[in-house]
């Protein structure tokens, strides 16, 4: 049961009381408590400040013992110093999980790593389960739960992630918002003295939101457990993982930031590919991949179809195709027949296809990927050219002065008309669809396929290398089998 | 003499004919017209058409016979059976220079390939010099003339291209805008029926505007004179070439897309090595590195310093250091010790520097940039963390209901206050900055640090690939000398 295991509590706290908040604004814990009341949590906040009697308009309290009741989750953002003592009054009041946000334990050496086996002692003496030291927290965005020190702004989503970095958990989230992949769970563990990589892992398994799980890791301090919890875990979903401590200046880093002791990059690798864990290499790839995984079906097989009205990511994404092992056969006589039919005599039809410029949205965004994915012998579709009103508005900007141009509802209605019809594909067929576009979401139709689950990434290589992710998943799921 | 060359007077015309603009707004020949105009093109412009009077307000004439004088180019955007006769007409009046955007030629088949001979001859006839067909045009943002389907909308800048596909030169430009690589001349030369990769390459290694080349590559028809021109190129400025036709499925999409033959990948990897040209393999990494190859000092060596305020990014840039054959030397004691007075108790001091949560911004983006690229044993300087008063004022709203906030101004002043040192860096030591940031361009830090020539990509491995690039032009320069 997803509720008896330790990080239920700590995900969906129905109290939180926050040391380390207070009202000056530069502080980091005070930042934590605005981005908790600016994310509408629901359940009660403490603020717990030595002095102060209010924080934010809150009650404060002075320490933990003085807590109107023993809260669910305890936040502590206080110098390195004072946790074990603020740890041992929250312990007294019966508070059982708490996220210890303050740096300077194992990571700065051995004065470091004595205060974390102390706070650890205390922890166990009070049967405290926590998060870090030396974390920036946890999201859960459905429950409006956000007590780091970046505000969560988009959507939420399939995407739970277990990080040995918080900025892989609060600084992304600009780009994360860009190509709206959502968190489900979102777990900074900093040095994991307590619950680590191995439990969040554990947990976002079993959690009923995560669609994909992604990881990002310095070191693994428990390699046969998190053997065991990955490959469980990609039994039912997938999991990608960004490994940094494989090379010496990665380990090096590594060590300094979060105190883990990384391995050797082939050892890893060769635990990844036995637990079943996609390999990622770069922090795009990861939360890209991610993504993608967490939105669209999985694909029978290799064979992809390639979509686009221009010529040059045409050639990009077939050659990307290759050099990430897929396949983009010819289409049968059949197929390039009926799509031969849709084109203008400029237009390749054999795959991949191309309109060139052909301003007919309907075989675009419509008619053509319908009789392509209809194909059995097609198992995805990359497509380059969603491609909105936003461009043809700013041209007519200038038009306008001379002849009559469409009004906005028209020139709307033209390039979102057939979007309808375009993001029903991958439930329609069963069979993925992953988009790229120069443009962002500043482009109504970017935007639109993005709010729709339909990935659509900044270049014709990084959808294919998310296709590669979803045809990699899916052999792990065959093997499995 | 770069005036004598065939493309200078298509780059530089005092007078453009359009040939295919109208007063249909859906029309391509008439969005070129409108973008020309739009781009306060200084010369005159003579729209061609057979029936109207004026087009958008512009007289038009009947055919090119009636053109008041032989303007320098004539840009030729309809049906492809009818390019041969217009053409005529023009050659009859004189005209010298011109673009043919229309397809239909030898990428489709053989009775192309014939009408491409035959306008071929055409040319010859009347000593015509042309790019295209199946091309979208060029762009000369500095002389305001950018007669393609695209608006050029943000600053001109060093990175010259000459490409095979129309997209990367127009569809690509919101790409560009976000990241502040501007271009000097863009060429899109299509099936490169007289003008070619090879003529365009020449040109941009005279062109003083040019500090770096981009070529995007489906096939190239003369691979011994490419090779010349490129190895004289590098000598003098960096080229960066992207080719997709060495996968059996990119080879495919090269021919129907420009007709192009192309040849086995490992013979173009060979060409490339020979003639100085540095490989990208996406479209991303083309741009990105020419845009930091045309704003950065080249290093002297491959050995690279790690700042930033987040642990994470600290170890991605580590790691993908290693993997992209760049160093991450643990600093000298010396360094060591001038580094680690600077950073608080948390902070990391040996390579990468790690400030953790430190908010002085002078320290950070001043200071310790300046101690760091004083040492003569570091090349340059890979820096994650750029950061604007965007974040602080989205938590400031929240804050202000509570608490005295700082006002936008003080705001400003210390986010942005050290800017102007940090921006002189590359300058005052010689040596490159590369910069990541997950924000963009909204961020007024990322704002600033990209309109001063310093690259702010979007994440860590972006960064690290570009300066990998600027290395190995670094050791192709020594080659050469």
């Amino acid at each position: 049961m997803l509720q008896d295991h330790p990080l239920y509590a700590i995900m969906h706290p129905r109290s939180v009381a926050m040391v380390g908040a207070s009202n000056d604004f530069s502080k980091m814990g005070t930042i934590q408590l605005m981005n908790l009341m600016g994310g509408n949590y629901p359940g009660k906040i403490y603020p717990i400040h030595p002095k102060e009697e209010t924080v934010f308009g809150l009650k404060a309290y002075r320490n933990g013992r003085e807590l109107p009741e023993a809260a669910e989750l305890a936040i502590v953002t206080i110098p390195t110093m004072a946790v074990p003592e603020v740890l041992k009054d929250l312990g007294e009041r019966g508070v059982k999980r708490a996220i210890i946000i303050s740096g300077g334990f194992k990571e700065t050496g051995d004065r470091g790593k004595e205060l974390e086996a102390e706070i650890l002692r205390i922890a166990r003496q009070y049967r405290i389960r926590f998060l870090g030291p030396n974390c920036i927290g946890v999201i859960h965005p459905s429950f409006h739960l956000n007590p780091t020190m970046y505000p969560y702004l988009h959507n939420f989503g399939g995407v739970g992630i277990t990080s040995q970095s918080g900025t892989y958990v609060t600084q992304i989230l600009p780009y994360l918002a860009k190509l709206q992949i959502g968190f489900s769970q979102a777990f900074s563990v900093g040095n994991g003295a307590d619950l680590d990589l191995v439990d969040c892992l554990e947990y976002l398994a079993e959690d009923p939101e995560t669609k994909a799980i992604a990881v990002y890791i310095e070191g693994i301090k428990r390699p046969w457990e998190f053997r065991q919890a990955a490959s469980r875990a990609s039994k039912t979903k997938p999991v990608v993982a960004l490994y940094v401590g494989g090379t010496e200046a990665g380990s090096r880093s590594a060590a300094s930031h979060t105190g883990s002791i990384s391995g050797p990059d082939h050892l890893y690798d060769a635990l990844f590919r036995q637990a079943g864990v996609i390999r990622a290499y770069t922090v795009e790839d990861l939360f890209e991949w991610a993504g993608a995984l967490s939105l669209q079906p999985i694909p029978r097989g290799r064979n992809m179809a390639i979509l686009t009205h221009s010529g040059g990511p045409a050639s990009s994404l077939a050659d990307a195709c290759v050099r990430w092992g897929l396949k983009v056969p010819l289409f049968s006589e059949r197929l390039q027949a009926k799509v031969r039919e849709l084109l203008p005599a400029t237009g390749s039809f054999r795959n991949p296809v191309d309109l060139t410029f052909f301003m007919d949205m309907g075989v675009m965004m419509e008619k053509l990927p319908q009789i392509i994915l209809e194909d059995p012998e097609i198992d995805g579709l990359l497509m380059h050219g969603v491609m909105g009103s936003t461009f043809f508005r700013s041209i007519s900007e200038i038009a306008r002065k001379w002849v009559k141009v469409p009004s906005s509802e028209q020139e709307r209605k033209f390039f979102l008309g057939t979007m309808e019809a375009f993001i029903k594909l991958p439930q329609q067929y069963g069979k993925p669809v992953i988009a790229s576009s120069f443009a962002d979401r500043e482009d109504d139709a970017v935007k639109m396929a993005q709010d729709n689950g339909i990935p659509c990434f900044r270049a014709p290589e990084r959808a294919v290398s998310a296709m590669a992710a979803l045809c990699r998943y899916s052999e792990i799921r065959k093997r499995g089998e």
